[in-house]
């Protein structure tokens, strides 16, 4: 199938480019940016010469930040192109519902990926917590935004979600292993001062068993970095490290290769072989569990206001 | 049929109890609150012995703040009783959606109230607005906090939606009296220094056919008040006044009594007339729209620091 990228960006060189050309199923044809390309692929600066010049692109895959993706998405699902959406899928909960409606209306496919969810160890961890009886379970995201998101102004304008743009993947993974659902009950925002977007928060959970649920996502985070989700059961203890890609179950070391030896796959050549599959079917994955949890963070949080951040 | 009012404030005694004594469908059976009651009606203080000793009580209404009123609704559900939620229905998103899950799992009603939309003119200006070719809207809510709300500590507090509170009923209206879903684009939200929910705020709204529409909302408005919501169509200009009790379109102002010279119903009486017959016809009314364009209004919105506010 061919998918053209848009957005040719750190997170589109980095992750869609490799999975895209390691696939058996895809084939990048096109890009569309007004700075980036990749080699040997047509570039086109709009979507919609795009659209117009190569109907045989069934799917556009969109790498945008949040606030500007919709309409590239609205243009391609009218077009009748199947869309597979970065996270978050929208910059509102209103878009991702406007989205949806126009993928059935079109009769496309839309998915809207949460790529942490395909992080190597995170369906071991979802199998093994099924039938557990959860205790507690503690979210732990603290990383550089100097070392991972250099120069990306979007991401501290209103609607780039600051800390909350990696701290969606810690609660996409949170929402996918967990058996029932969960909800906001209190939050603290951190904004500094200089910033339209919070630069660390911390979250309490409701859980229907009665287990403590928490998260602390900070963006402060020198040296060491931590992606960590701890779950304590009666069964025992639960750590999935390094964004869901190491797995240990008290105190042991889940396989990191599989019965061939291979190494697992990553997150992004599985956002791929889904889509796949989902265009195949003429299915629509549209799960805003993660989006939902962190509208409600906003909605509900205290705003503290921190020292100012400079890059 | 009879009912339970839980929460008996200034909204239970100036709406809830005169709607349901007025109406032929209800009798109210019972209170529950901590400081409240209504004369000659059974008063608990809380409501687990309420379900506990009233089993004949088939259906509960909850008049209690966004932050609380959860746990009630959960323990009315758990207890098979019908539910109907003063607005907003919830604190955050995740609880609507958990509480529709409930009631669905126990096969029992529930009913996220939007009392402005019953306001007396709000059908006529659906009905007009249906086939109008739509080129703006703009919705002016500007009302005394200090008169509307005196003492309410709740509504200052994160989770209480500060000006949000009245503007989600204007945003209630608009949702239904439009015949396009519409989605938020930009907004500004001013929270007073001292306070962590918004006094005042401004939002753009992006509409499928390209109608400018945007709000204002102010806590600050002293003298007059305004709950106004004016559209301006290829046939004329409507304006939907008194939070929606009064209407007029190209100056001349709808009729205000029925066919039979009486006063159109206002807002609770009609929310119970239509909690009846959801009750009767076992259905489920969980309408999240305005509470979704709130949401994305924190999510997306810029905040701005104010100077303090005193009551």
């Amino acid at each position: 199938m061919k998918v053209a990228l848009v957005g040719i960006g750190k997170i589109a060189r980095d992750q869609h480019v490799p999975a895209i050309n390691g696939s058996k199923d895809w084939e990048l044809a096109a890009t569309v940016s007004r700075h980036g390309s990749v080699d040997g692929v047509e570039a086109f600066a709009d979507l919609d010469t795009l659209l117009a010049e190569r109907p045989d692109i069934e799917v556009v895959s969109l790498c945008l930040p949040p606030v500007p993706r919709f309409d590239y998405a609205v243009a391609a699902l009218r077009a009748g192109r199947h869309v597979m959406l970065e996270k978050p899928p929208g910059a509102t909960v209103a878009e991702c519902h406007a989205l949806e409606a126009m993928a059935r209306e079109a009769g496309v496919s839309v998915y809207a990926t949460w790529h942490s969810r395909e992080a190597a160890q995170v369906n071991q961890a979802r199998d093994w917590l099924k039938d557990k009886r959860l205790k507690s379970l503690k979210v732990t995201w603290k990383e550089d935004v100097r070392r991972w998101h250099p120069g990306q102004e979007w991401i501290w304008k209103a609607g780039g979600l600051g800390v909350f743009d990696p701290g969606i993947n810690a609660l996409s993974i949170v929402t996918e292993i967990l058996p029932d659902a969960i909800r906001l009950t209190a939050a603290s925002l951190e904004f500094p001062e200089n910033r339209e977007t919070p630069i660390a928060a911390s979250l309490v959970f409701a859980h229907p068993h009665g287990a403590d649920i928490s998260a602390v996502f900070d963006w402060r985070q020198e040296g060491d970095q931590t992606w960590m989700i701890e779950a304590e059961t009666d069964d025992g203890v639960l750590r999935l490290t390094e964004g869901g890609a190491r797995l240990s179950i008290n105190g042991e070391t889940a396989a990191e290769q599989d019965a061939d030896g291979n190494p697992l796959l990553g997150e992004y050549p599985r956002l791929y072989a889904k889509m796949a599959k989902l265009v195949r079917d003429g299915g629509i994955d549209m799960d805003l569990a993660p989006m939902t949890l962190v509208a409600d963070a906003f909605l509900l949080g205290r705003r503290v206001t921190v020292e100012p951040f400079e890059e």
